[in-house]
């Protein structure tokens, strides 16, 4: 699809599904496994990009709904693309924004939309067609229309290295008949979404959803779907069921449907537990803002599981967080001391914790890496 | 009073009062005229010490009020002194808690005090005697004694490399005869602080403030209290007018009447429109939160005076925040970028607005301290 894209098995474990990789992209190399670090509008929360940029953080999450609204996909566009305008060198992905607006018209606001906590007007689905959504912004109350087309195009002014078709994202708890209808329609969205693309790849790759929830049917059909077509990549998206077990199965039926010359990235998903068993079962990326966000609620994720900062046994702790880090954070501050900016309220304390849980996120990534290509995972 | 503390005159000004040196500490130089940055809690607010070290911001202050309640002076000795626990290896101010406390006391809270928005309890002074103030912690409610002498204890528990006597600070609308009495008791309490100071130098150097208000007469005894005791500096204090001419009239009535050979700080001051008046006067090193706060605020200082970021001008402003700015915010970011941050309501933008306001008053310092040196101001 595009020269400057290419998905590369180094290892393909003999213990389990779990592969090593490269993800080469115009702006560099992404390792896999990965973890996929949440940056919605252009930063991840607490960090600048100059920071981050130092880290290998290979790939990082940005959400078109939001850049849409703020500041507008054309700005970014006339400052040089989104790599420029947040001074990022290395690889970003970009959703389509169908996650976003559908959990607005499905009633449940998605934790992001939480944390804005700073809502103007309601955030209102207007209309779902066909043709795509129409909804209002929550900055300013402007009608704004998503479709696939639109979406594409707001993914080509933002230049991501890879790029999300457009998707519904229907309740969990819908009924068959509706889901299927569900299903369909997402397959003419995201044919739509790539013959956008197609007619200006612009040097982007492109990712195609996977739905169709906890039925094993439509995922077949919806794997189906996808094999058949030019993407660069998949994305299981959908319901993933309402707990780690529902979650495996399902990774479990549908990644041996998909071709394995293609990169396979899980949406949403990030959390310890589920890390090793999704990597087991074949997946590439995986994105979540949940090691961010656990920073800024003051959890440091460790070797030992994710400890909780305030915690009294820290106040005296002139030890780093993890005494098996080497971050930044750990290499230059006590537990003592973000113990006291967290008590403090100082907003130090999020950059600092934060900067921890990503490069461990990032150190756990990459010796995941190593077992597999010595076939102990 | 101390071998590693001197303050060296480099050029007095042929134009006015104004004078270039160097104050040297245990922790390295600070060039004056300087401006003191804010950082209460042993942090500026939203950018991190291992940032702040890579710039030249000579002389941090902190607060011994704050640092006594959260996390205790106490911990920070245990850890190995203030410099240690928040990894600054560069000269910090401590104040003596007393300004924070008597804010309290006559109902005016501080900004300070203000900006945590998060009190448990009501602030109270309970007590203040002639040994001193007793009131309650914000965080827990405990009972706190406060007096001269565990004042600086607690600066000795933290080790600044300067520290500051322990005062009484009147309100605003103070009648004569009270005025003379605080003025009169702060002397006893700055020569207990002094003795408190002198059973163990430490290699900290004591500045006292120079109390009396508008009242010409106190403040002249202030002055000579301030000049026959071994202090290793001063600290204008105190009220210091309603308004900017009663702040000059009261500055230039002031610094003749200091000994030359100490260095005077002003207390609490480090508006723009202040800084050059002062350092003409002779005032070597002011502090405020001012340039931090506003930062948080949206407030971009540049050669043509505090812009607001959120300017609908800085929407499609792909260049710096100030194109004569050399801060890593200015050499990373665009205008545009951080007026998106800004609008996003995103932890990066205050960080990004800090650093660019910090390093845009140390280049100011810098180029009125060149001005010095060629008897330009």
């Amino acid at each position: 699809m595009n020269n400057q894209f290419s998905f590369e098995i180094v290892h393909q474990s003999k213990k389990s599904k779990a592969r090593a990789g490269i993800i080469n992209t115009p702006h560099g190399q992404i390792k896999t496994p990965a973890f996929v670090a949440v940056g919605t509008n252009g930063t991840i929360k607490a960090v600048e990009n100059n920071v981050l940029n130092k880290m290998e953080q290979d790939l990082i999450f940005c959400n078109t709904y939001h850049l849409m609204l703020q500041p507008g996909t054309k700005i970014v566009k006339n400052s040089g693309g989104l790599h420029q305008f947040i001074n990022r060198p290395k690889p970003i992905i970009t959703d389509s924004g169908g996650f976003q607006v559908f959990s607005l018209a499905y009633g449940s606001v998605c934790d992001e939309l939480k944390s804005k906590g700073q809502k103007k007007y309601d955030s209102t689905v207007i209309k779902i067609s066909e043709d795509g959504v129409t909804f209002r912004s929550y900055i300013n109350g402007d009608k704004v229309v998503l479709t696939p087309e639109t979406s594409i195009k707001a993914q080509k002014d933002l230049g991501a290295d890879i790029i999300v078709t457009f998707d519904e994202l229907p309740p969990y708890h819908v009924n068959q008949k509706k889901l299927k209808a569900s299903v369909e329609r997402t397959h003419r969205w995201e044919k739509r979404s790539l013959d956008e693309h197609l007619k200006n790849p612009n040097n982007q790759a492109i990712y195609t959803v996977i739905h169709g929830g906890l039925d094993r049917e439509l995922r077949t059909e919806s794997c189906k779907f996808a094999n058949n077509l030019p993407f660069d990549g998949f994305a299981i998206g959908g319901s993933l069921g309402k707990n780690h077990e529902q979650l495996f199965d399902l990774v479990k039926f549908v990644t041996p449907q998909l071709e394995p010359e293609r990169p396979i990235h899980l949406l949403g998903i990030g959390d310890l537990k589920s890390v090793i068993p999704c990597i087991e079962l074949g997946i590439d990326t995986m994105d979540s803002s949940h090691p961010t966000r656990c920073a800024r609620h003051g959890l440091a994720f460790t070797t030992q599981g994710a400890q909780k900062i305030v915690s009294i046994k820290n106040k005296n702790n002139f030890g780093p967080l993890d005494p098996n880090c080497s971050c930044s954070t750990c290499k230059n501050y006590s537990a003592a001391y973000i113990h006291h900016l967290f008590k403090a309220k100082e907003l130090t304390a999020y950059t600092l914790a934060t900067i921890h849980n990503v490069h461990f996120m990032i150190k756990y990534m990459k010796n995941l890496r190593e077992k597999i290509l010595e076939d102990k995972i």
